[in-house]
C-alpha cells in the first residue's frame, strides 16, 4: 500500500509520500509515489499516486507529453495549460488512455482498475490548487468550500492528527511537521507503508520546486519526530487523569454523580443465564 | 459503520463499542454493538459486533439458546461450556446457522455476508480469553502469541494510540482511558462512528459484569477526555520543534548536514519542462 498526503495552505503546499509497494506481503518493494513537473518561474506540478502501480507509472510516463483540447479549442499540455484545472483534466485524459489500453485485460483477470491520484501545484497567473483525481479521471478540488488537504492510500491512521492541527492558516513548517507526524503514526500502525519518504514543500508564488527532499532512517529530524512524538503521546496520556468508578473528582468519575444526567439510551441490559 | 475495541490485560478486560449504524449517510440510526451474557460467579461473555446489522442481531438472538456438541461429545451451550474456546465455537455455530438461512438470498441481492465479531470473557476455572470471529465462523485468539487487543469496524483512526500505549501489563483504568481516547479520535475523524458508547470493564476472576456503563454527551469524564486530549495533542505538537531547511539546530534541520548521510535512494528527480 501507500500513504500520501497533500495540503494546500495560505503560505504554500506540503506534499509527502512513502515508497513502500507490495503485491502481497512477500513481494515488497520500493517505488516513488511522487512525481514533480517543473518549469521554473512558470509552473510547478506535483503528482502523488496510490493504487495499481502499473497504472500510476503509465500515467506519469504519459503526462509530460499528453495533450488535450482546452475549453477555448487550443491544444494544450501540462507545459502550456493556463490553469491547474486544465492540468487536472490532462491527468484525467492520460488516465483514460491507460484505461483504454489496459482496462479490459485487467477486468478479464478480475483486477480492478484502481488508482487514486493527487495533483497539486501552481501555474503562473493563478493561485495554488489541489485536486484529488479518481480512477475514472474525474476529480474534486480541495480548499474551495471544504477541507484543505487530501490523503490517498492508507489514510486513516494519520488522519486524526491532521484533523486536529491543520487549517489553511497553518504555517508551512508546522504543516510539514504535522505531515511527518501523520506519516510516522501510519508507519507505526501499518506494515505496508514505509521509508524512504519524499517531501516537497512549496512556497506560494515561488514557481520552483526547490524544497524537495528524500527522507530515510538517517534523517535526524524525522528520527527526532519518531522518538519524541511517541514519548510525548505517552507523557500526555499519563498526564490525563484515569477514570474512577464512583468517587474521586467529579470529572474523573466515569459512573458517578457528575454523569448521572438523563441519558439518550437506557443502560445496556445483560442477558443472565440459569443459576449455578 | 462501527468501532469496537476489546483488550485482554493481566488485570482484566476492557470492552468499548459505539452505537452508530448507517445504511448510507441518510439512514443513520442507533443500535448497540455490545451484548453481555452473564451467569454471576460462573461466567461472563461479551460479544461485540460490526458489519451487517441483520446478521449480528440474529447471532445475538440465537446465542443464548444455541447448542453444539463438545469435543467430548456433550451437548453444550454458552451457559454450560467449560471453556471460552467452546463459547467461541458456539458463536461460530450461530453465525453459520444465520448464513444457512440468509446467505443465499443475500448473495442473490449482491450483498456480502459480512460480519465481524469479538468475543471475550471468562468461564470459571479458566483464564480470561479474547477471540476475533470471522464471517465464516472461524476465529483467532488474542494474547496467545501476539497482540492483546482486537478492533473491528473503523479501526484504523484509533489504532496508533493503542499501539503506543497498551501492553498486557497496562492497568485497567489506564486501558479504559486509552480505549476512550482511541474512540474519541475515531469519532472526530469518521462521521459513521458516534455516541452513545457502551463500556464494560471486567476485573480478572470476578465473574461478574458490574462495571458496565453507557456513555453519552453528558458523561463528564468522556467530555473531559474529548476536550483535554485535543488540547494536549495541540500543545504537544507545538512543543515539538518545527523543521528548518539548512541551518538551525542539527536535529531540527531537515535537509542540512546532520541528514547528509548516504541514502538508500537518490533524491527525487524533477521533470523539467521547456523554457519560457
Amino acid at each position: 500500500m501507500t500513504y500520501c498526503v497533500a495540503m494546500r495552505l495560505d503560505d504554500g503546499m506540503v506534499f509527502l509520500s512513502d515508497s513502500r509497494t507490495n503485491a502481497g506481503l512477500d513481494q515488497i518493494s520500493t517505488f516513488r509515489k511522487m512525481a514533480v513537473f517543473e518549469q521554473p518561474g512558470e509552473r510547478v506540478l506535483v503528482l502523488l499516486s496510490a493504487g495499481n502501480l502499473a497504472i500510476s507509472q503509465s500515467v506519469k510516463a504519459l503526462l509530460a507529453t499528453e495533450r488535450i483540447e482546452s475549453d477555448a479549442g487550443r491544444t494544450i499540455s501540462i507545459w502550456t495549460a493556463e490553469s491547474m484545472f486544465d492540468c487536472a483534466r490532462i491527468v484525467g485524459s492520460a488516465l483514460r488512455k491507460v484505461h483504454g489500453w489496459d482496462g479490459e485485460a485487467l477486468r478479464d483477470q478480475g483486477v480492478e482498475f484502481n488508482v487514486s491520484l493527487i495533483l497539486g501545484g501552481q501555474v503562473r497567473g493563478e493561485e495554488m490548487r489541489l485536486f484529488s483525481i479518481y480512477s475514472a479521471g474525474n476529480f474534486i478540488e480541495a480548499g474551495v468550500d471544504g477541507v484543505c488537504y487530501f490523503q490517498i492510500g492508507e489514510s486513516k491512521y494519520g488522519k486524526p492528527v491532521i484533523d486536529r492541527i491543520i487549517t489553511p492558516s497553518t504555517p508551512l513548517d508546522e504543516a510539514t511537521k504535522c505531515a511527518l507526524v501523520s506519516m510516522d503514526s501510519t508507519i507505526k500502525s501499518n506494515l505496508s507503508v514505509g521509508l524512504p519518504l519524499d517531501l516537497l514543500v512549496y512556497a506560494e508564488g515561488s514557481l520552483v520546486a526547490d524544497k524537495l527532499l528524500t527522507i530515510d532512517e538517517s534523517n535526524a529530524y524525522f528520527r527526532m519526530i519518531r522518538t519524541a512524538w511517541g514519548q510525548r503521546v505517552r507523557q500526555m496520556f499519563d498526564a490525563l487523569p484515569s477514570p474512577t468508578w464512583e468517587g474521586g473528582a467529579p470529572e474523573h468519575d466515569l459512573a458517578g454523580s457528575a454523569c448521572a444526567k438523563p441519558r439518550a439510551m437506557d443502560p445496556l441490559r445483560r442477558v443472565t443465564g440459569p443459576g449455578r
